[in-house]
């Protein structure tokens, strides 16, 4: 039988030449976005103000299945590319499980994450389309910092506007940005209407994904040559991400296996929509059964707990309508220290393929998360970010399953990032001053109130 | 013509099953470490009361070339390992040059450094001996961060004594260390009677790595069950980061290529002797002529201003005496950012080699060596160690000479970490508040007089 190595690197021939989209076998395609104006379908034309008009086009495209990578985006994916699929011998080992665990870890480069797959594609269509500065928001600041290493890579200008309570939490990561050249505001921010607006009906509040990304489309819009860029919950960045799938699915063909399994933590959607694409697509096709696993905060569950309706992208009403499951664009989530999964949506083709039964999703406290945190960086060596300790909870689940009935299932895990940078929270759970507060029934109903009518 | 990847992983199969001894190949050996007390070649029994006994044989045995790597180092070397061997296309194409530049990157694993292979060695070694306890010194905190998770892997407690500076700079080393399970505490402390006479001497002092090695070193041989670790300097530490210098040999041999120059930063000289191993063997032995570049910090240069003589490997004056280039085991670093090049001696090994006339030493400001680390980020998406910053200095240095010559050199450089804990280090320098401070001659004179009379 065939040993299967800790680490498997694909080499830079077998890398994806293409991206796959997931939309183009779906049979319920994601519901169009609307103007919020006329909630008439959107046209391509109507979102140049805020997009590239590449991005715009990606964005748009339900039926191409598989988009070339331009050669420019695959040199720099080659600078910090592959990233490994592991087999987690260790945890294994620890759990006393007959499960195979694989991860799929998209932490080694400055940025921490996976964020970088998508940033570099924006930016590059940014500088091919003579864009000279791009604005974006940031929550626990791995979309800032990927965009920051993307825009200094390519020479674009960009302003960075990153929710309150994650800057706070992070002051490297403003260090950290800057280094590679682009400015941080912290957000909400006296720069722009929609901060002011929102700073006036609460001065205290932690900020949310979604006022960051009124301000940051504010400026795009109001500012000359200057474009908008998001890191998630787009299609366009599901489209990007799914290069971690396809490396995935490669790789596993070159073991000789085949997951029963796919988890993925769940924020916005763009690491879970890009892990399981390729995987998806064989369900979809019905040539495959595997179970797919989105694990959201217990403090934030769109998935879980939310509605499946149209909704805004950002808490001051200025984006595009999409569908998709939301706590309402005016929820305000606690402060939870998995900033990047603080959000009220969630990918409207994620959202889709949940409502049509094709995956599950679970929610899960912080503490839980940071104990399977701490279980995984003392056998697998690696810290890990707190939203990806989300996907590892999840798998340490399953493994523990796996356990009582004897079954020895393969799980693959989706590793988004490392906790470099979330050392305090690190500290909270040592210290047992941890908390969480998952919103009751009717904290959830103001929410649901608030959602656009029709 | 064969293209080059962006980056090189070997696979499992590849690695190497066995360390490299450079000091069989040197005609002329390091001298051997002396009694402090008597004066005599030490014998291998009389440093069991400091080290676990496998790694005192490591540390006096001058004769075997090769070291089978036990199959559980293997295991744990496979998690995080290997490292690629990456053709920095971009940092060329920056620099027009028509140089071909190389970088081991050993930074993708949680310690953030090369450390972590020499770490699990050590740490293996006393689980394996039924040592309980481990106490080490860390300066930047990388051998710390790695020593702590190679303890939590293996289950041995660990007290980790951090150079004062640096542990004020780096909140986060403290933290990380801790969720990996072991003990940090500011070196010097009152915990120790070495740390107790510096601070009555000079209660201000920023603290060296030469003091806290000298705390380290006193609790082990005061308590049961436990022995010292160091991170660097010694014979047994060079051994085991030849892994370093193998894999890149192996890989340089795939590409079919053959470096002319290569570079790394020094310290206490384990990186940059492991990363030459291989290549040096060849150079001993008459068959390649292959120039070796270390560079180190102005503010603490052993190799290019120090003296070649016996001398204290800390600064308490417990430890045996090693025969190396030295600043005098009293002399006080600036409150350089590169912590861990902070060490007033260097491998014994380097510095015969380096009085022999087999490798060359240049010394670097700190404010040039974050221009280098700023250049090398924006172009290759990597936020570099201000140590491993040297020797990025040292490699663009040899590529602009090759763009007057003309000449397409090959360079190889380790990049030995990543500068995550260090954003307060790179603030300082957009900010233009970095300085430093090269001592005077006579500053350097005064260290000399200090240094053990025979």
């Amino acid at each position: 039988m065939k040993k299967i190595p800790h680490r498997l690197y694909l080499t830079e021939e077998q890398l994806p030449k293409q991206w796959y989209s997931l939309r183009t076998d779906m049979k319920n395609k994601p519901a169009p976005l609307l103007n919020p104006a006329t909630h008439k379908p959107l046209k391509e034309e109507e979102l140049y103000p805020i997009f590239c008009k590449t991005a715009a086009k990606e964005e748009m495209d339900d039926t191409t299945a598989y988009f070339d990578i331009p050669e420019e985006i695959l040199e720099i994916y080659k600078v910090y590319r592959p990233s490994p699929l592991s087999r987690a011998y260790d945890l294994e080992r620890v759990l006393e499980t007959p499960a195979k665990i694989y991860y799929k870890f998209e932490g080694n480069n400055t940025s921490g994450s996976h964020k970088l797959n998508s940033a570099v594609a924006q930016a590059y269509y940014a500088k091919k389309e003579g864009i000279t500065r791009l604005t974006t928001e940031t929550g626990a600041g791995q979309w800032g910092t990927a965009l920051a290493i993307a825009c200094s890579y390519f020479g674009i200008n960009l302003d960075v506007y990153m929710v309150k309570v994650s800057y706070n939490q992070k002051p490297d990561r403003k260090s950290i940005i800057e280094t590679f050249g682009a400015n941080i505001i912290p957000s909400p921010s006296n720069t722009t209407n929609a901060g002011r607006a929102i700073l006036a009906a609460d001065p205290n509040t932690h900020g949310s994904l979604g006022c960051a990304i009124s301000e940051a489309v504010e400026v795009a819009v109001t500012t000359d040559n200057c474009k908008y860029v998001l890191g998630s919950v787009l299609n366009q960045v599901v489209l990007h991400q799914s290069v971690i799938g396809l490396e995935t699915y490669e790789a596993m063909n070159i073991l000789g296996e085949k997951p029963d399994i796919i988890i993925g933590c769940a924020g916005g959607g763009s690491n879970l929509g890009g892990l399981i694409a390729p995987f998806m697509r064989d369900k979809l096709q019905g040539k495959s059964d595997v179970r797919i696993v989105a694990v959201e905060p217990a403090s934030c569950p769109s998935l879980t707990r939310g509605k499946f309706a149209y909704d805004f992208a950002d808490t001051g009403k200025i984006t595009p309508l999409a569908k998709m499951y939301t706590l309402g664009c005016e929820f305000k989530p606690s402060a939870n220290h998995a900033g990047g999964l603080r959000y009220h949506g969630m990918s409207p083709i994620l959202s889709q393929l949940y409502h049509d039964g094709y995956m599950e999703a679970i929610s899960v406290e912080q503490t839980k998360v940071f104990e399977a945190a701490a279980i995984f960086a003392r056998a697998e060596t690696i810290l890990p970010a707190p939203e990806s300790a989300h996907a590892i909870y999840g798998a340490i689940e399953e493994a523990k399953k796996c356990k009582e009935t004897g079954e020895a299932k393969t799980i693959v895990f989706g590793l988004t990032g490392t906790g470099y940078f979330d050392l305090r929270a690190y500290n909270d759970f040592r210290s047992g001053s941890m908390t969480d507060h998952i919103p009751t029934d009717e904290e959830l109903e103001e929410g649901f109130k608030k959602l656009p009518k029709f």
